[in-house]
């Protein structure tokens, strides 16, 4: 069996860390396995370059940066092979011109375009553990560029994915994936297993466990992943295609509170109007979330979204900017809000799921401020003080805690 | 004209001083020059990295050590880059990998074999200045080899070789090379020109502005080397073949206190004997300097010679441990002795030289313990409490104050 296992920064933070995470891997290459490990920087290694190269120049080229930044991961790997030689096991690091993790040219947030396998193999095939730097690639320049935020992951997924490996393991400071946030919710349950599209839906709604570019290339690749602890050998959650048939109608429930809703009222009801707004949003790199878009009337209409909890203020100074060529009444931002959802790949076949959870929240007295659904998942905003009470109520409405 | 400039460690140990490199080769840029920049890894980053692999593992293999080391350079580079740009001028960073430094397999003191030089070529056709991380390189497995001692400035020569450079300049923290040390000679006086040999033999006996086999390759490629200091704009001291005619006879003297000589007393008189010890020596990677063999009596004869301050004790052991295989009666060490030098070219034409020097002595009343001469260099071995009483009076009478 081939198995990829990736461990973040926290993980590889001091020598204890390392070692512990060199004996995990020793333990399944002493089943007999082929195993690859993908590593981030150490602890806040990432970090430290980042202030050490502003203080040099408070803005430097991404060019450069990506240069500074991958001296973290190879840091990491050569000393993760330096850790389980001196306990007795043959392990060699790779850094990402040695794989050749071919990537777009754009530094500081390539994508991964092709990694070759045949170093690795030969690797392998010596019986060798091989330690690979998460995060990094080479453009088609030969120069280094980064992966942007969860890049060790995509690292961990490509990787499985082109050498075939049987399963991908992300190592994290929780043990699985949980029917809600335990810090939230008191009875939330891990969950064994979950669709790739529910962990994208929760990725993205902020249960944040695995990154989502992660999450897309292992269902269009079909690798396993698991998600599971690296402190305890707890059997973690499998992210697959599909999962046992009786299962729960609803996997679990999101709660994100990084998000801020901006109202535009009194625009202009005919053809051009939100394409107008939003190009303005987009070409100021804002990322539009939930979109609502009133019934004209009087010639008149109201739009209103949502958008990451840091850019509120942002996306409100685009739009006043542009108070002459949008031509509308007045602009509102409403900070204490928050998103709520409830994420089942089941509810596909069964309609009443935002049903029940509308009539949870009524029974709870909680006002819905927007609505938003995709296939298998149903958000709503609500107050951010009526979060935790609502995330509980509906975890207890659909029965995730027995 | 085409510079290379190599700059070592301390004079990248920190903001301020990376910024004093950055303007130095900017001002050499707006000359309308071409600039190629040969950087160490800042400060005491490879001792710190030393430090924190023997955390990882006591004895970690050459293989990761070297993927450990490069870092630092890497680190280097990028800041560099960082700072140039920051006082409007392009700059590249290129590693190894990126440049192609193509070197022999052995880990942690591998040889340059070629540098490609397209990649560079290229960003200096479009008024780059580019930034080289010295001292590292890769192999045929295309894994990373470090270039061993002094190895950054091997890399600055190879690439001024292959690049066919104007001149490769060395900035040290001495503003070139003396007719002696000026903290053993007061009236040591900076050399304007020096040739290859000499300083060839200057590095060897201690003078070590320049690691020798930098030397070897300038003078192999004939390229013109600058010792000069990253503090001052003194203009340095010129390396090259051939010297302005009316020179001295002895360009400087040199003081090696590392030196400690061993005697092996009533060796058989017969072939083989001298094979044995030296053979049994290299195997335990001992370097031999100086060998005084005594004329043989009584079927028997004394064998003397220097090593490294460091290896006496272990070349006393080795002997030791091989008793019966030498045949000898008795060993001895005498640490307590130094080698003074006088070098020049020329003195090829010249024999009074040795004679001068050993009169010289004789007035001082120092003891000569052993002999040794080259083409151009004259070595004695004498009590180390005499070294600069001897290093000063020789120096007076070749008249190198005036």
């Amino acid at each position: 069996m081939l198995v990829v296992k990736k461990f973040g920064g926290t993980s590889v933070a001091n020598k204890e860390r390392i070692y512990n995470v060199a004996r995990r891997c020793i333990e399944e290459y002493q089943k007999g396995n082929d195993v690859v490990v993908v590593l981030s920087a150490m602890g806040k290694m990432t970090d430290e370059l980042i202030e050490l190269a502003k203080s040099v120049n408070p803005n430097p080229s991404k060019r450069e940066m990506d240069m500074l930044f991958t001296t973290g991961e190879q840091t990491s790997v050569a000393l993760m092979a330096m850790a389980m030689a001196a306990l007795g096991v043959p392990a060699i690091s790779l850094n990402a011109f040695q794989v050749a993790m071919h990537t777009t040219s754009n530094y500081g947030n390539a994508r991964l375009k092709r990694i070759d396998t045949e170093r690795i193999r030969h690797e392998l095939e010596s019986r060798k553990i091989v330690i690979v730097t998460g995060f990094q690639g080479i453009n088609k320049y030969d120069d280094y560029t980064t992966l942007g935020r969860g890049g060790s992951d995509t690292t961990a997924v490509a990787l499985a994915a082109a050498l075939r490996a049987d399963k991908c393991e992300i190592y994290t400071d929780v043990d699985g994936v949980y029917t809600a946030d335990p810090r939230i919710v008191k009875t939330a349950k891990k969950l064994d297993e979950i669709t790739y599209d529910e962990m994208l839906d929760l990725a993205t709604l902020g249960a944040g466990v695995l990154h989502n570019r992660s999450v897309e290339m292992a269902k269009k690749y079909g690798v396993q992943l698991v998600v599971r602890s690296s402190l305890t050998s707890e059997e973690g959650t499998v992210v697959k295609e599909d999962v046992k048939v009786e299962r729960m109608l609803v996997s679990g429930v999101a709660v994100d509170k990084s998000a801020e809703r901006i109202s535009v009222v009194g625009l202009a009801d005919k053809p051009g109007t939100a394409f107008r707004l939003f190009d303005a949003l987009a070409k100021a790199n804002i990322n539009v979330d939930m979109i609502l878009q009133s019934v004209g009337r009087d010639n008149s209409k109201d739009i209103t979204f949502t958008v990451d909890g840091n850019c509120g203020e942002e996306a409100l100074k685009v739009i006043e900017d542009n108070k002459t060529r949008l031509n509308y009444q007045h602009v509102e931002i409403e900070k204490n809000v928050c998103k709520v959802s409830v994420v089942g790949a089941g509810m596909m076949s069964n309609p009443g799921v935002a049903a029940k959870m509308f009539e949870c929240l009524y029974n709870e007295h909680i006002n819905i401020k927007m609505i938003s659904t995709s296939e298998i998942r149903v958000t709503v905003l609500i107050d951010v003080n009526e979060a935790e009470r609502a995330a509980n109520a509906i975890h207890d409405i659909f029965g995730l805690a027995e």
